[in-house]
């Protein structure tokens, strides 16, 4: 008996550093891991509290509606009009199981086997690893510093021109793991390319809230044909509660439900019923009070930069990682990964290398998470100043 | 825009049923569904106590392992100690997002597009949409009542003659929604039929427990090669938890760890850490104390059958589901659809028409639901005698 050929995904480096990590916790070593994009504050407590109070009282938990309640759908749609001014009807929101639930869902719906998608290289590695198990053609934007990590009409031009038609763009602003975002201009730009182009675009705004120059723009402000793909995990910090949702175009509303039923049948029912206490004013206040101490986390990395010989060549706008090249030290470790390793066996700090990212020049880049705060991010830095002076 | 073919899955009478009883109910009417597989009773008091305490101390759920975390995996495979005697590594247990999870990750491990994978028609209708989306191939096996609606070896082997090979065997005892079961020296003859043509069996054990004649027998205790699949949803009451899992055999370990971690991260973490305690003595006396009431609902029917017209032509062992003809009704209503309509329209009780189920056969079939319990059966029955003496 033999798996599948589309079962045959590369494996993250990350999961052998977290194996590893959790190695030496075990044997008592004291290790900093800069690794997860996992908020450390938890979810806001009035969301805790909603919870705590259905399973208290024993509520009997049946299966939601395929595409979840309709108090939290109406409470995304308003979250829309509040931070975008974008009119969503509540029928076009799904609630899904996280945003893997919504690519998954929306990957199916928008795109038969054999079709070309294209995203940005270096990029998030479930998009390219569920396309491809999906049997889509994931087709590579190499997107370097020099476009700030994201693609731009013109690469896709260039791409059409070469090697023919796409049928998706997958996008991602606030950028994993660059942190880089399309600002509104250059999103009108690229959705208007896809309508152009009869391409679905498929815009991953999961990072918008942790923003430090400027709010995101979401999709949904310029285009009527985007899907946007979003989640309760990073703002609200509750990854675990795998809760996340999509806004579709209309031509994928039908669609989506039908597939919801059969691929998921519905979104955990106990998180969507305390998540609708997500949207409550002093849940937003906490969530919002996190911001200080990742921007804080954030300024003492890109002032330490110079310092610790890594060159950051695009800034990170938002999300909660740091990615940059560590050109200097490739004289001494051969790749991003032997220095991640002997940082973290050495130094006991642990970092992910690029190439989980980016496949073809994630060798030389490494990817810091300010996510488990200032505190945890300025020790781990003072351990890579002394690694470095050994 | 258009979306994609493979989005093109049927969509489901149950769903328009349900969502007529919610009109119904809306406008005051006082309706008794016997529709869906959602077990009245909820999860055990002990899980839903420590779902409690996490949400009471505001504990941060971030993302588990991808396979879920290692004291469920382990109460699993103890599980399979205690009620089957079969010796199962935790390393095989991967804990996934409901049964639907599970489905989706082995008929992505275990079938390339284009493969083959055969089902008994009736069945579940989610394995053929999910198997069709990901572009594999359903061979339906008419499997009427005089098979016990289950799949045979000989059934089988006509198939492979007439057809060529296939490369999956999806099995379902008790199946829905029928609730027939395949007894021991049935479920191994097609085990071994599966090893000796080299064909990747699913076996969907997620109404395990609640049986009424004998225990089910796992595929687990006469193969090592086949994938077992079941649930939190059913024995225990916990369908919106969204937790179930999987046994894998050694060869999809692997794939499936690598699959799992892109297309869903990992299962949601509040509920597996609260699942722990449903393997308690205290959770599991609570499931099985339910199975009285199922039962008691099952006499019903059962004793009902004759004088309301429907013909129940094969036993249903287990599940909570009766599955019947109901010709004599046939004179009056069109299809099962139309007697549907009319019962829940004039006596306000709902049950679902089998064409869900079954494509072919099924406008002849009806599907009630043993599940919201004795006392809600007996309303319903006595709703359906009046309804034919109107």
């Amino acid at each position: 008996m033999q798996a599948s050929q589309r079962s045959q995904v590369p494996g993250f480096e990350v999961m052998s550093i977290l194996a590893r990590i959790a190695e030496l916790r075990t044997a008592g070593e004291d290790i900093i891991s800069l690794t997860a994009g996992e908020p450390g504050s938890g979810a806001p407590p009035e969301v805790n509290a909603a919870a705590a109070r259905l399973h208290e009282q024993n509520t009997v938990l049946n299966y939601s509606p395929a595409l979840g309640i309709m108090p939290l759908r109406e409470a995304i749609a308003e979250h829309y009009r509040r931070w975008y001014d974008v009119e969503v009807p509540a029928e076009r929101v799904a609630v899904t199981t996280g945003s893997s639930g919504a690519f998954v869902l929306n990957f199916l719906a928008a795109f038969d086997a054999g079709e070309r998608v294209a995203l940005a290289r270096p990029g998030y590695p479930a998009y390219r690893n569920i396309l491809a198990s999906l049997g889509a053609e994931v087709v590579d934007l190499d997107c370097g510093p020099e476009v700030r990590f994201q693609p731009t009409p013109e690469q896709l031009d260039a791409e059409v021109a070469a090697n023919g038609p796409i049928s998706g763009l997958m996008l991602a602003s606030p950028a994993n793991p660059t942190g880089t975002m399309v600002g509104r201009d250059q999103l009108a730009a690229l959705t208007d390319w896809c309508q152009q182009n009869s391409v679905q675009l498929i815009s991953d705004e999961i990072y918008h809230g942790i923003t430090f120059e400027q709010p995101g723009v979401s999709a949904l402000e310029v285009s009527s044909e985007a899907a946007v793909v979003s989640s309760f995990s990073k703002y609200w910090g509750m990854p675990g509660w795998r809760l996340g949702w999509t806004v579709l175009p209309q031509h994928l509303v039908d669609p989506v439900s039908r597939l919801a039923g059969n691929v998921a049948l519905c979104p955990p029912h106990g998180s969507q019923l305390a998540a609708v206490e997500a949207f409550s004013a002093d849940s937003m206040a906490f969530a919002e009070a996190q911001l200080d101490d990742y921007a804080a986390a954030r300024t003492l990395v890109l002032d330490a930069l110079e310092e610790i010989g890594w060159d950051q060549v695009a800034p990170a706008d938002g999300a909660f990682y740091v990615y940059a090249r560590i050109g200097s030290h490739l004289e001494e470790h051969d790749d991003a990964a032997s220095y991640c390793t002997a940082l973290l066996e050495r130094a006991g700090v642990a970092v992910v290398p690029g190439t989980d990212f980016d496949p073809v020049n994630g060798q030389e880049w490494v990817r810091l998470s300010l996510a488990p705060g200032s505190a945890a991010v300025a020790e781990g830095l003072d351990r890579i100043r002394r690694f470095h002076a050994q």
